[in-house]
């Protein structure tokens, strides 16, 4: 913890690596772009996972779990869906190894399946065939199915929790009778997408619709939610996809509507993954390591003990024991630093690790009563009696969670401008930041600026308004106002 | 709903399957050999995990995640273990598909990998190949972490949560400074794994060691928690196995003693699985279906409303609004079912599910200020007065746990022969039930009664008590008590 940290102004990158590392979150694993979550990290995304699977379970949805592997003939059903997966799919073809007298142990070529099977890159073909046969009737409509799964996308560029070769999510799944209905599903998704950045993880987030380039591949329409990482840069933190009736046709699933007519089913599907952690370090980290939102830190409260010898130590135990209680009754998580480093030592690796506050207590402090608390997001430091402290940590953790969102938010709106010149936009994007424009609509004008600038569409924003705007490439009229930025 | 089960007495298999069908647990994947978990098989399940993830928190142990995918070098790496393993390996071998004219969606050859990947069947590997780079010294030690994972086995003859090529688990991975730490932790972990069994399953279970024959591939020692099913057959429902130094040794794994000294570390390794929710309907099942201990129930109480006509819906609706506030209120599992089928059909579908209560509600009763109750487990119905009832369900949810755990704790005693001749234990395996007799320690006696009998040792178990015992097969004085049953 003695050395710095990369500076995050000049080399983001490096920073964040660092910070990943040194915050203990996660580290690579021997397969190559496979990553391993450490505990401090994998806690970090388990309170993700908790709170948006209470989300769902409170809008009627129930979890599930289908396999992770799909056979090769399935993924080929759906001809876009198959297009964009094909490049990037793990694919098994044996089941055996055998002891080789030269060569050790290889894999046993009598073990070599008829059809080879495709571990999941995503689960809509294995689950609509399963759908096919548990749908037969409007009864059996909706079926709002969700899973926490780890899925496979073969990278050859990968960043640790931003894009692994494997990585964790939750994907939606869901049926309906009406293309209504599944719109609605669509939205009310991206709308708790929106609300788990916002209300959770503290990201300010724009909602919005992809452009056709850039729609899962499968989905009538793709929704999203695109928040402004700390180096200006556009990050898509989650999707909700309308799959209209392609699955359905695919798999040739219908229903019985209650007027006797046999019709195709609607879909929906959705997602959210590891790479949240991702932006939450690349969202509220600083130049210390990493700031967490109270809301999904695993520890809320450090507590760092000063004492020199064992009297000193035992003081400071019974002096902390009625406080501890008190914090773990109001269901404070915290966890108190008893190892044999320094107190610098502790304070630089917590602040590391971005745990919210810090409470300090040395031998005087239990002599007078006090303590010392100290804030991770700005850094202030201030003493307390030890029950004004009890009773200001609540209400702390609230104002630091929302201190992180407004920060965030100015940060977002300050880097996003509207403008009305291809040249206003090339500085915007080189020097980074969102630009907000007139689109004319064509896939070729969003070819050529990706191609020119490396911007790209994040999306046509929910409130998008087209009026008057002319098309910051060709110069015609706008279809739409969009949000172009370079992406992760 | 409308049709019996097959017979559990004479087809305790057929009963099984149907049952898991019919209660909607489990389905067949497309894949052969892999399961889909329904959603109300999954919430069982995800009861199941959250009661064992309690307890491991409780002490000590952390989560994390390690990848799916395992170099086939690090498999081989531990001679035992790859062994072990060999036969049942999915191997992932290329990382692309490919359109082709004459043959569709092809895998695409020039993708072929240059060291196949394993998807994991079990992590000792990955993760202590991790565990080289994060231990140095005893300060790192214990490291106590667990994952919950899916894990795969090429299984030919598949069933159910039995035995899957794709299953669900827990495997935790802990390491340690001595010897007797790893030995420590392996039996603390056998007795949560028995208190899990026996206070939520409501499952008797035999605690004890393995012969070496049926050990771990790569442990010292195996324990295992054994459990006996409605048709006398034994079920390892858990295993806990001291590693020894052995992986640490395959991966050169060692750290630096208080006195400075370089030396291995030491092991454990333990897992529970989906199969648990087998071992659930193989032991409290009965000719109605499931019957599950309240505890891990997704559904505690289930209320069928009795209504002929909108008024007496809108009637029976008021009425059972305090009533299930009331259940609510001290965190009753309950589930009001107002489809549109007949009571009867209602009644039959709750019980195959195995709910422990149901709560019905007609127009009469909402006049009389009463409901019915009607017991799952003994199927006694009574009238109660709904303060009464709202009153006596915890309790009797509590009476219902104990009263499976019993019921099932008589059949596994009455069933259990301790027994001194060959001919007499013959005859116990061929009619069911555990055989409780002396063994001579030696892998030949095993395997011959094995081959002659199909029974195999399940454990010594914990209790043994080998003196003045002769060995059943050889004559000889026995080494060890041991218990041989047919298994699943």
């Amino acid at each position: 913890m003695s050395k710095g940290l990369p500076n995050r102004d000049t080399d983001f990158s490096a920073w964040y690596n660092q910070v990943v590392k040194r915050a203990d979150l996660a580290d690579h694993g021997p397969v190559k772009g496979t990553m391993v979550i450490k505990p401090y990290g994998f806690q970090l995304w388990d309170n993700i996972k908790e709170a948006f699977d209470k989300m769902i379970k409170a809008t009627g949805h129930v979890n599930a779990y289908f396999p992770l592997f799909i056979p090769k003939s399935f993924l080929a059903k759906e001809a876009q869906h198959v297009e964009g997966f094909a490049k990037e799919c793990a694919v098994v073809t044996h089941t055996r190894l055998k002891a080789d007298e030269k060569l050790g142990i290889i894999v046993d070529p009598d073990s070599k399946l008829e059809e080879e099977i495709i571990v999941r890159p995503t689960s809509e073909t294995v689950i609509w065939a399963m759908y096919k046969k548990w749908i037969q009737s409007y009864r059996d409509l909706p079926l709002l199915i969700n899973q926490w799964a780890n899925v496979v996308r073969w990278e050859m560029r990968t960043r640790l929790f931003l894009r692994t070769s494997e990585f964790l999510w939750q994907e939606g799944h869901t049926a309906h009778a009406t293309a209504e209905e599944a719109q609605k599903e669509t939205l009310d998704i991206l709308e708790l997408y929106r609300q788990l950045a916002e209300d959770y993880l503290a990201m300010p987030v724009l909602t919005g619709l992809k452009s056709e380039s850039e729609k899962f591949a499968g989905a009538d329409k793709t929704y999203c939610i695109e928040a402004m990482m700390g180096d200006k840069r556009a990050l898509q933190a989650g999707t909700s996809h309308n799959l209209g009736q392609n699955f359905a046709r695919a798999f040739d699933v219908t229903f019985q509507t209650k007027d006797n007519k046999e019709e195709l089913v609607w879909a929906t599907s959705w997602g959210v993954s590891t790479r949240l952690v991702g932006a939450v370090i690349l969202t509220h980290g600083d130049e210390k390591g990493l700031r967490l939102p109270p809301k999904i830190a695993p520890i809320q409260v450090v507590i760092i003990p000063i004492a020199r010898n064992e009297e000193q130590e035992k003081l400071v135990k019974d002096y902390l024991v009625p406080i501890t209680e008190s914090l773990e009754k109001v269901n404070i998580r915290i966890h108190q630093d008893w190892s044999d480093r320094s107190p610098g030592f502790k304070f630089n690796e917590w602040e590391m690790k971005g745990v919210p506050l810090r409470l300090e207590v040395g031998p005087r402090d239990v002599e007078n009563g006090n303590v010392v608390l100290a804030r991770r997001d700005i850094g202030e430091k201030e003493f307390l009696s030890k029950d004004e402290a009890v009773n200001k940590i609540p209400g702390l953790l609230d104002e630091i969670q929302d201190g992180l969102f407004q920060q965030a938010l100015k940060f977002q709106l300050d880097n996003t401008h509207k403008v009305s010149t291809y040249d206003e936009m090339k500085k915007v994007i080189k020097e980074g930041g969102f630009v907000r424009c007139g689109w004319d609509g064509t896939s070729e004008t969003e070819a050529k600026v990706k191609t020119e600038i490396k911007a790209t569409i994040r999306c046509i924003p929910t409130d998008e308004n087209p009026e008057g705007l002319i098309c910051i490439y060709s110069g015609v009229p706008a279809k739409h106002e969009v949000i172009y930025a370079k992406a992760y």
